[in-house]
């Protein structure tokens, strides 16, 4: 697929037709999409930058969330507490996140607001300065963040599972870095990542609410300032190539908590390719909601849970579908095995049309449902920007579920259901030996 | 104060002047209150009940909870499957959570699909058995639920937290219940809880979104059909009668885990006291945001903590203002003191002007924000109903925020920060004497 923002000459602007997303690129590459969403009176505006963790050496691990965390602390007009000053002042929302494959700066605000928002968060990005002092201080705060992780179950275990699926390969690795990477960390190394990776060809601002893309433009190119120079095009989507030499493999991490936790997952495929749509469907009947097989089989049925769920991660070029679920110790043998012949049954016999009817019906729901906010809106059509360089009408995004077939379903889970299972568990094991069998079964 | 409901009667419905909510009370005194929202889709719905763990017998502790979990496994038409099945294929979303003065089950749906809603919550809430064989398979879930509060430091710190202030009374206990309380918990007396406390008088029906009052009403009788008999006038609001013997303590739980984490807290007004509106500014500024002064202290300068922040509990009759901090042990003390010198330098000096516009410039986007989401409507008015029996504006409530000056801010914080503390630690510690000294200084 072309990336559609490859072919548009520079300051066009375009309005991608029926979708109400609204692109102009400035001179840099840098992309502005924004989306009116009638009836609100706020903002939501993301600067989204096509870098994350999976572009790191392995000695800068969790550069990217370690940069994304100082370029708050100063710009060189505004100290820490000064953007905090601002946005509190104003009632907004501030803040970032770093995923493997993107980073993203973002302010919520009233609409009246957004200029303050956009000149903010572009203050932040392109400008937050790495000083060494800073850099002292917020490793701290770091570190303290990689420790919640550790004592967050859930957390753990999806970093612990996409390791298990990908051994050393950049995806596998753990976004926050780790405790010797984050302790090395210099200051050069920071700012090096910020400028030669932060370019505005990589950089989506998104905007959704009460909002006039004329406008938008206007206070980004204004932003923007001093990074608008040579007429670059604006940065190819991320493909991806992905290429892997190891077998998914069981991990252990020993805590003695009250409840045991398991997670167990396979290797999809990425984000590109059509049978993302039937994955979904499989992904709603198998642990999507209240009706799903390991809801109903694991706790209604059994109370051997409070929380189980299936979930998808997606990257460029690969993908991961895995399944959840906590308990107390003594349970999660019968919890594995329940969960294995939940698996099998839908890897032999698929799913039943009533199934499929109805995840269906619950992807339209909750994607309708979910796009009241401006906030998704705003997440929508920045990540679909970066991602694949061209935007979906809600419509279309409707459509393309209403075909989805129960045959095309059946067919995912009997190809995806019978690849090697990678699986991790936090709770009071030190060795294999020391889990249930059924846990143990899961890694062939 | 009056409660507004108490003065209306039966069957009649009325328009809250200026403040777009409307209600209708039905005979046997269930309340309708709606609220159309432009612009939108979606509509959620809630029935609000108002009876919470501080109804309970200590004998019982849990059983609002545990009721609130048992109540969706049947009703006389309808198994746990065909309910979730139901919802599910609308893409809805069904829950339900117990607070310690009300339990409130809800649905979040699209626009043409609220008689499902009406329809499914109502049922569960009227209608929802206690069946023998269902109270064991739930009491297991309940259990797990329990040893993931025992497993979340934070969730532990709130409830130890509320112990500590309030001893043995009924605000005192944890909602969940004990693993005693739980184990004994016999279907009839979570039947008996079911049939004594949710009575009509006691309900609100709260539904927000693109609705028409009479249509939403016309449905909620329809749902509530031998439910309707008698004229009773609706349950006045709570008011509560706190009497307390006991001083704040001191509580500490055992857990080597990566992080420690340290609540403080005092005990300070209900709901109806009109110095509720200064501590939210006072809240604001010392724990609720990126320039509150615990944000500022603890992390923007020291790095001692990723989590900071304070917040407030309210009942009907005191409430309780709290700080929060996680950090790595070796830290604790340090946090410990910072905080208790920010919390002493606001007692005796007070806020000033700076921080006083700020936060109420924080108070008013955040509210405006918030209710964006129909969600944050139905919870707005279904509380307001319950607790008040009356509705105000967003304009309104912007205007009483706007009228808070800095002195009665530092009245409010010079009053409050001088009373007693307890305190609650989560972290390798099993006696006072491990604590740092700053930490066992909190509680005199």
């Amino acid at each position: 697929m072309a990336s559609r923002s490859d072919l548009l000459p520079v300051d066009n602007t375009s309005s991608e037709a029926d979708t109400g997303v609204r692109r102009t690129v400035l001179p840099g590459g840098v992309r502005v999409v924004t989306e009116h969403v009638p009836g609100v009176r706020s903002a939501a505006v993301g600067v989204w930058v096509g870098v994350g963790s999976r572009d790191e050496q392995p000695s800068v691990a969790g550069a990217a969330h370690f940069l994304e965390h100082l370029l708050f602390k100063a710009t060189p007009t505004r100290s820490a507490l000064e953007i905090a000053e601002l946005v509190d002042g104003i009632g907004g929302e501030l803040n970032a996140f770093t995923g493997k494959e993107h980073t993203c700066f973002y302010a919520h605000v009233l609409d009246d607001d957004l200029p303050i928002a956009v000149d903010v968060v572009a203050d932040v990005v392109l400008r937050g300065r790495c000083r060494s002092a800073d850099v002292d201080v917020e490793r701290q705060v770091v570190l303290e963040e990689l420790a919640i992780r550790d004592d967050d179950p859930e957390d753990l275990l999806g970093d612990a599972l996409l390791t298990a699926l990908y051994g050393d390969h950049p995806v596998g690795r753990p976004i926050i870095g780790s405790l010797e990477s984050i302790e090395a960390m210099t200051r050069n190394q920071l700012h090096s990542f910020h400028v030669r990776r932060y370019t505005p060809a990589r950089m989506v601002v998104a905007v959704a609410g009460n909002v006039d893309h004329e406008h938008t433009v206007e206070l980004v190119r204004r932003a923007f300032t001093g990074h608008l120079g040579a007429s670059a095009a604006p940065a190819p989507h991320r493909r991806g190539d992905l290429r892997l030499r190891t077998a998914p493999t069981l991990s252990i991490t020993d805590r003695d908590n009250e409840q045991a936790h398991l997670t167990l997952g396979i290797r999809t495929f990425g984000r590109h390719d059509p049978r993302r749509w039937p994955l979904s469907v499989l992904n709603a009947v198998i642990g999507g909601g209240l009706s799903s097989r390991l809801f109903q089989e694991v706790r209604e049925r059994r109370g051997l849970a409070y929380s189980v769920y299936s979930g998808i991660d997606t990257f460029a070029d690969t993908g991961a579908f895995s399944m959840y679920a906590g308990c107390q110790p003594e349970n999660l043998g019968d919890v594995a095995a329940v969960v294995r012949e939940v698996l099998a049954d839908v890897a032999e016999n698929g799913i039943t049309d009533a199934e499929c009817a109805r995840a269906k019906g619950s992807l339209r729901g909750g994607l309708v449902l979910g796009l009241e906010d401006t906030g998704a809106r705003m997440h929508r059509i920045g990540r679909s920007e970066l991602s694949y360089g061209r935007h979906w009408s809600v419509t279309d995004t409707l459509e393309r579920i209403a075909t989805v077939t129960t045959e095309q379903v059946s067919e995912v889970a009997a190809d995806l259901l019978h690849r090697p299972f990678a699986a991790a568990v936090v709770g009071p094991y030190r060795r294999p030996r020391d889990l249930p069998r059924a846990v143990r079964d899961i890694v062939a």
